[in-house]
């Protein structure tokens, strides 16, 4: 390799869509990076698309690392699971000591955990960054969450800050956490995201078959949130959608596409591990169990005929408050979300800034949406706030909407529609607002049967009754 | 040892509370049987119980195996994890071709898939058996589900029929299924005991709150449903908990236990495996969460001050409507329960016999009722039936008790008492009974950001739309 070469300042490895816009975004910057690929298809495209920057394709990983200054960038955009591992074992042998690989594919976390130890031991830096905003964030400005070691955060921070969205002067990226919490807090983002995605699919069925609207009346509806407090891009694409035809039958494109749901499984992730930290997210979890129901399809055809009472009914409520209970449901995901990052940071001891992660959210991802300032300002008040409904300004907002979300799932109830992630915000809400919850019976029952013991409420300690001897 | 020695039908490891009792009623039945335990605590205690049966305790492994007639049976009833590991590593030199080893503890099924695999390398046999009902059911007859070898469990029929529960003139024990089926069963029966566990303390808050019941009316509501179709363990058992006087203060002693509840954790893999299945066991989830949300007791205690809202309100449905919303809610939780057995089946090739486990969980286990009568004889008609929504005289049950189910949601969401497990029971059969779910858009929207494509209604493939160009 000659000398003039070893002057790229990052290397991406997966030419695919997403790290060849990141690559070209980069370039768009004026940074001078280069890409590695197998694929002599991925390079041919790289060239053609990166032509007037200063960027460089390789087919060769040793040239390719050795095209870079060091200490050496490395971010890796190849899909999650055994082929990260590979590559890693690939690179290591050309790497040196203070070298920083950023894993930037939906990794589980506990994979990247592993991976941060592993390369420690080499001297490697090992980052977890989750990046959201999809093809056209990548290429012009996504969200990041770059998690790993703090100094060695300092050689890509500059990088970083210039690709990534930008909401005023702020960049959306931020210095994480250590170890997996960037990929960590990115599959709490994308958990949040099935949990909008379900309560709009949900907003859609209330639109549609309570109000009797039209595609046209169902895209207004949601233009003209996304012009008020609910303002987000999930609800602006969500009112595109129902404007978009289909050029085959000249249909209303939403229209014809089928009603099972696909997923990649972070949501899954997201609700197991909140089990598993005993941090209930049940919105979440219904978007996830909606998602898998929705594939159940001869099944809910044959029990639809079997079933066919309340098949249709109006709702009482008015699309503006339809609105607030959209509202109410949103902000109880995201603090569902939130309130599993707050105890996540305690858990693998993250010291995650709650603030931070919402601020670099309200750019470029996904979940990007004008309530994520809400949330910022309430984490900017408390930083240790651990569950968003104790922020006052957030109590004000959800209590005055709470009215409208009864009612909706009152309607719900009683006509026959399915609202599960709706009515799992309630559940939820008028759950945690309960000083004294039934669940003395559970302990009396595992006690009774199982010998587990309980504790009483005026004296320290275990206890077990004899319940047989009455 | 000595050639006499050598004649015990079976061995336990592990003389605790459940071993021992076990291990008493197989002598009570007649069995020549052998306990092991390190502690000598154990095996006086052993010794002491079981002084009248043909019943001894080794404090020394070699012996204890040597004391068994071949092919040896040995029962483990260890605490699940590692430690059954250890044993199965003291054990294994000690046996021969042919021998079998019963793990009669809540291991979780992935681990008992890989000591099945492990074990069969040396020619031993590994069962991995479920036991359901508590210290009084190993005592005088619990259900159980072992699963493993088919041929090696002809060697064990007969004394693990004799010590099950009977339900008329039929043994609570079948064969399973090959691999871990034993312990999936078990688990998914735990799952279901999680629901109606649940359903019972949101039960409790209707009658308490809701009707204004004292706990002298609570247990008699119970203990009237228990003589009905509702009439099962779990509701035997709260029926007699709001009786329970507290010996320290007089008062009654459900009112003086903390509501906090504990778990095990069987639950929660009920959950995670379900999603991991893509099968959606709803009101499981919402158990897990509930007992989960019920230890953060501060937090509740300063949001129920914070949102003081709909704090009491009566239920404007009868006790007999509350007695059917119930019926609906179990059955509902038991469908979810057999369903995660039919995919499972599918998945893991355990060929289960879902009529043969109803069967068996009538008498002995936790969940037994009167309604698992109902589940038989809808898996007898239909063995391959893949939803009991789908039996017709369950359907005609349920339907008539959905709108008693449906006024309990509406109140509760109206007056602000939370009934997740109720909510998630009518949620869930509302969207397993729609044709056409929203769902359509949630993949719009996956194809839109992510080009995640989508299928269409009228032919076949994946395609991907230019959202963007509209």
């Amino acid at each position: 390799m000659s000398t003039t070469n070893s002057q790229y300042r990052l290397g991406m490895i997966g030419l695919g869509t997403m790290g060849r816009n990141l690559l070209l975004n980069m370039a768009d910057k004026g940074f001078a990076v280069t890409g590695y690929d197998k694929d002599p298809k991925m390079l041919a495209k790289l060239e053609e698309e990166g032509k007037e920057h200063q960027l460089k394709g390789f087919a060769d990983l040793e040239s390719f690392v050795g095209s870079l200054r060091t200490p050496r960038t490395l971010v890796l955009l190849v899909p999650a699971g055994q082929i990260v591992d590979n590559v890693i074992q690939e690179l290591k042998p050309l790497l040196s000591e203070g070298d920083i690989i950023i894993d930037s594919g939906n990794s589980y976390f506990t994979d990247t955990t592993r991976r941060v130890e592993e390369l420690a031991k080499d001297g490697l830096h090992f980052f977890g960054m989750g990046i959201s905003g999809g093809e056209e964030g990548a290429r012009f400005g996504p969200s990041m969450m770059p998690g790993g070691d703090k100094k060695a955060y300092a050689e890509v921070r500059e990088i970083l800050e210039a690709v990534a969205a930008k909401v005023g002067n702020d960049a959306c990226v931020t210095y994480i956490g250590p170890g997996a919490s960037g990929h960590f807090v990115k599959m709490t983002h994308n958990g949040i995201e099935y949990a909008i995605m379900q309560l709009l699919a949900e907003t859609y069925q209330v639109l549609k078959h309570g109000f009797g609207y039209d595609n046209k009346q169902i895209n207004e509806t949601f233009a003209n949130w996304n012009k008020g407090p609910l303002q987000s891009f999930l609800v602006e694409i969500t009112a595109e959608i129902f404007l978009f035809k289909d050029d085959k039958t000249g249909n209303d494109l939403v229209d014809m596409i089928k009603d099972e749901a696909r997923s990649k499984g972070t949501g899954k992730w997201t609700s197991e591990i909140a089990m598993d930290l005993q941090l209930p997210v049940p919105i979440i979890n219904e978007a996830v169990s909606n998602r898998d129901l929705s594939k159940y399809k001869s099944l809910r055809s044959t029990l639809a005929e079997r079933y066919p009472e309340h098949s249709s009914s109006k709702s009482s409520i008015s699309p503006e408050q339809l609105e607030q209970a959209f509202y109410f449901a949103v902000a109880t995901a995201y603090a569902q979300g939130m309130h599993l990052l707050w105890q996540a940071s305690r858990q693998y001891e993250y010291e995650l800034d709650l603030a931070e992660i919402a601020k670099i959210w309200r750019g470029g991802c996904i979940i990007r949406a004008a309530f994520l300032e809400d949330i910022y300002q309430a984490y900017q008040r408390d930083g240790g706030l651990e569950h968003l409904f104790l922020d006052p300004q957030i109590a004000g907002k959800i209590s005055a909407a709470s009215p409208a979300l009864r009612q909706l799932i009152a309607d719900a109830a009683m006509s026959g529609m399915a609202l599960p992630a709706y009515s799992s915000a309630l559940t939820y809400f008028d759950t945690i607002r309960t000083a004294r919850m039934p669940s003395n019976l559970i302990q009396a029952q595992r006690d009774f049967f199982g010998a587990h013991t309980f504790e009483r409420i005026d004296s320290e300690g275990t206890f077990h009754a004899n319940w047989n001897n009455l």
